[in-house]
């Protein structure tokens, strides 16, 4: 199986701006895509990076400037058999979560993503193209059907979560202890508690 | 294995106040109790709503108005033997879910939610106690570890859902066809897609 992870190597995370200025979106961008590439490496396929631009890491990385759909689609153009497709965002990633994706059967197989995006897919179907946008879930459940191909959901907590808003940076702090957490704990991002559940803030003498 | 549904059955979702008034936040509470009970039928075991007050459904009830943690923790202290606690507020609870979750081994198996929270466990040892309040998921831990139980983690986005908060209506709508989802739409909540993601707005007509 061939497995692409797409990486917005440019201006990534926008919507973290409230908290993390430029530079330090681009190094949790990188964290991330570093934990993901290791969670992917417990299992017995290589992925590639599918990055807008030229991306230092251990793994083979596939250059296309196009926006993330036509890129994607190019990708699995090329490919003969199944493919995956998994975010550069979640940071949340397991091999023990991989492993559950990449075993659920269906032609496609879809990890849903909080507010209705596709964090990771399966796609066993030769026809089947991507559509990434806000609510892509149900618009590859559609694509699915149109094509003939059966769809498969993946019931995981920790392939939902990709990090694009402040509060999804306690989740990485909660349940997590990779490259993502550590430079989030570098750059002064810290859990704290509120009534109803934990958030996080950064101390000022971290902020440049 | 005992099961409680913890259900308050006073003012509950007070965070869904920006969109919902009083009388459609007990609605869509109910509902989702409803939806709750509904994934727990299709398992073996009849659960016990543990409630504030009184409250209409199809399963015991047993009332008890103290907050949240002295009340599980009476119930739990009259089992003997293995028990579930598993929230009201959880939506998009399947059938599937539940039954990971109780088949998953461990002294102690938590369903973590969004934000720290614990949604939903399993304790098959006779000293643990809960402490529910924010971040009450590594509080957990850390309480299984004080009485030497071991602590399994359920990856489940469906139980990771608890409710409370206006975005988690649109993963209600996106991810379920229940009773909450109906009681929704008939409230006038519906899906809105943005840049990013999907969001709920609801219509100005049936705004009491």
């Amino acid at each position: 199986m061939r497995i692409f992870v797409p990486f917005d190597a440019r201006d990534p995370k926008t919507r973290l701006s409230s908290v993390l200025d430029a530079d330090e979106r681009a190094s949790v961008a990188q964290a991330m895509l570093r934990d993901v590439l290791a969670a992917l490496a417990e299992t017995t396929h290589t992925p590639v990076v599918l990055a807008t631009d030229s991306v230092d890491c251990a793994v083979p990385v596939r250059v296309d400037d196009r926006p993330l759909t036509p890129a994607v689609n190019d990708a699995l153009t090329d490919v003969d058999g199944s493919a995956a497709v998994v975010m550069a965002d979640l940071a949340l990633a397991t091999p023990a979560a991989i492993e559950r994706l990449f075993a659920t059967d269906g032609d496609l197989v879809l990890a849903p993503g909080l507010g209705g995006g596709t964090n990771a897919l399966v796609a066993r179907h030769p026809d089947f193209r991507v559509d990434y946008h806000g609510g892509s879930y149900h618009d590859h459940r559609e694509a699915a059907a149109a094509v003939g191909a059966d769809v498969a959901v993946l019931d995981s907590f920790r392939l939902a979560v990709d990090v694009d808003a402040p509060r999804h940076l306690a989740e990485v702090l909660l349940h997590t202890d990779g490259h993502t957490a550590a430079c989030l704990r570098q750059i002064g991002v810290e859990l704290t508690r509120t009534e109803g559940h934990v958030a996080v803030t950064r101390s000022t003498e971290n902020r440049s």
